[in-house]
């Protein structure tokens, strides 16, 4: 079956390379009218998927992610317009120039071909992929998490039906609709036909991906995130950097997990931070010269355990470490960091330039919080992960990363000398 | 053993990636002098190698191949000496600006940190590989076939003394001196340490790295070349181009494998091709329908295998097969090639637009040879490999194929809104 999907995706890549922007805003926008039109479909086959993961006693936080509404479908309606006015880069030319041999070349951006996505169990993520692959001229294989397989599936029918109106093949977007997890391997060997494989979720998942995939894979996601203050920092600006960085919505990426606190300023910081975050509710977990002078409050303060440096917590917890000085912290950095996105809080500037060379991240901060990381944020207008890896593309991956080029070279009866 | 190389390696990258241009071209440039000043030691290095691939029973072309001279040592420091001229990518930057929120962003060409390489039996590879990665502030780890372990042991020895004295880690360039095969598998799972591995060689390597690596591989160098004559074809032009994509170096990956002419112009066409492949000493492996018109020669002509038209001949013999039109020439392209390097020979404009934007490989020509398919030819100034993936980079890298990007972010005590 999924070969089938494999060799249909191919060949409706190869229609879907050659569309216009204009072409593709049509789909897009026929998409976006057809989610509100048939909203009816998708928020039945929705309510099953969520009374099954009731019963399955799904806590209600993650019952809330999965669940639409018809605000809700909307909104994702909504993004999908959006899409449209973003800058279509296919067809773009990167560079060129007449070459001594007389050939003239140019290289040309392209779209990626097919591009498979597994995800979580996030009914928008259908949608928001189904529609930044099609913008720039991908076919998708799309395999979401189980507990929403039945909306994920209503969910591109719909997307077939605006496809198949607007003249393109339905197999440009396909979903695996099993939730059998065998098919997951199937699909990492599928490099024939898919040209790059995106993977979101936990560290499990990409380890697996890394691990059996033959296709290309972008790893990412996740982050370990850190903060460094510098002995010059100023403090009240630094909380406050520090506060939003840890609880403006703690269960992403971007989130900072580990705080590290240069020694010469500790004494007096650390009880200023302890007030900021007794007030957001944040646990410390503290190295054992942090925790001496946190474990009187006003936060809680716990004694943190090694592996918690590399982990995330995804919740209203933060590392605290005192370190020596600037190379320490870097020493750390390097040593427990996943190269998502760190920053230094300094008045500086040699210390700023340095941490900017020398932490080896997506995303490094002078005097800015973590949380930027994001294609929205960055200005990118969308975002289809965030990569931590070096190849291809590095933190917030827009319409982009899901390009490559061709190189065309134009000649006049040209031969190599 | 490579645990160590590994961490030793991306310590060095550290140090690496802080270097200017000018401290990066003292390295190179003291790297050519000791090639030269101190050839005597890996040419008696060399001669044991060569004398061991002899008894071995390797062919002369082989052992050619492996062999170096004082001459070839000397051309090999100048291709070093070279590569200081080229421009620099790193520290270059790609985009930024002033984002509403007052971050001001920017997108800043920075190393990749350690890359692995496996490559062929070619002493000249050594020193090519690690002068490109050195000139972008990338550490190499190095395997070369293991018929020349000798002569590249002692070869990045030479390197690592010219690092040393020029106050850098040796373990910037560090050879993987054993013969022994498992080390190529254990090499494939060092994801902590190396960033991006490059397979130069068989099918057969490529892919044991694509099923086998958890490190993010580049594949490519394989070249099922095709180019196709369209019925609007001039004759002698075609025949010329032809000509030079077949013969002028039979054993590279650009060079042509398979000729798809269109049946409109068949009949004259291949009585014209055949007294030039006779002149060259080119063997026809034909069609049923080509056969017929080539069987009387002058040119030798057999019945084509179908399992030639997926493999790299590398020599003097070309498949021709008679195509209905452009369309079934595309699609035999699709089914058959490499994604390398294609050709159209035409006088049609929209046959030649077709081609180019319809055939997905690295590099379309129109009306040129495929031979162009080079990093020199291309005004890259060096080439570390030619890529048929569409991730990172595709056809022939550069410089800025070493090269990732990293995302600074300059705050003013700024948090996310």
């Amino acid at each position: 079956m999924l070969e089938q999907m494999g060799k249909a995706a191919k060949a409706a890549s190869y229609q879907l390379a050659l569309l216009s922007s204009r072409e593709k805003n049509r789909v897009l926008e026929k998409i976006a009218d057809y989610l509100e039109a048939q909203s009816e479909t998708i928020l039945a086959a929705n309510a099953q998927d969520v009374s099954e993961a009731r019963d399955n006693g799904l806590s209600d936080a993650l019952l809330d992610r999965l669940q639409l509404t018809p605000a809700r479908l909307s909104a994702i309606a909504a993004d999908v317009r959006q899409v449209c006015h973003l800058t279509d880069p296919v067809g773009q030319v990167i560079d060129g120039g007449l070459l001594d041999s007389g050939l003239r070349l140019e290289r040309r951006r392209v779209p990626l071909g097919v591009i498979g996505v597994i995800y979580e169990a996030r009914p928008n993520v259908t949608v928001d992929v189904a529609s930044l692959c099609l913008k720039t001229g991908n076919a998708a294989i799309l395999r979401g998490g189980k507990e929403t397989w039945r909306t994920n599936a209503a969910t591109v029918r719909v997307i077939q039906q605006a496809l198949v109106e607007c003249g393109l093949p339905a197999a440009a977007v396909q979903a695996i609709e099993s939730p059998d997890r065998a098919l997951v391997n199937e699909l990492l060997r599928m490099d024939n036909y898919i040209d790059m494989l995106i993977p979101r979720g936990g560290a499990g998942l990409h380890k697996l991906c890394r691990e059996q995939s033959t296709i290309p894979v972008i790893t990412g996601g996740i982050g370990v995130c850190h903060i460094f203050v510098d002995d010059s920092a100023e403090f009240a600006p630094a909380i406050n950097i520090i506060v939003n960085a840890k609880t403006q919505r703690p269960s992403t990426c971007n989130t900072v997990e580990t705080l590290l606190v240069h020694q010469g300023v500790a004494e007096r910081f650390l009880p200023a931070l302890s007030d900021a975050m007794a007030e957001k509710g944040v646990t410390l977990h503290a190295d054992s010269q942090a925790l001496s002078l946190l474990q009187d409050g006003p936060a809680t303060a716990v004694a943190v355990k090694p592996e918690e440096y590399d982990d995330e917590f995804l919740s209203l917890d933060l590392n605290v470490k005192i370190v020596a000085d600037l190379d320490t912290a870097i020493d750390h950095i390097r040593a427990h960091g996943t190269q998502h996105s760190d920053a230094i809080l300094t008045r500086t500037l040699r210390n700023a330039n340095r941490f900017v060379n020398e932490v080896d991240s997506s995303a490094v901060y002078v005097n800015a919080s973590t949380r930027f990381t994001d294609g929205a944020q960055f200005g990118l207008g969308a975002e289809v992960a965030v990569s931590t890896q070096k190849l291809h593309a590095r933190g917030p991956m827009g319409l982009e990363a899901l390009t490559t080029y061709k190189w065309i070279g134009f000649g006049d009866d040209t031969i190599r000398a």
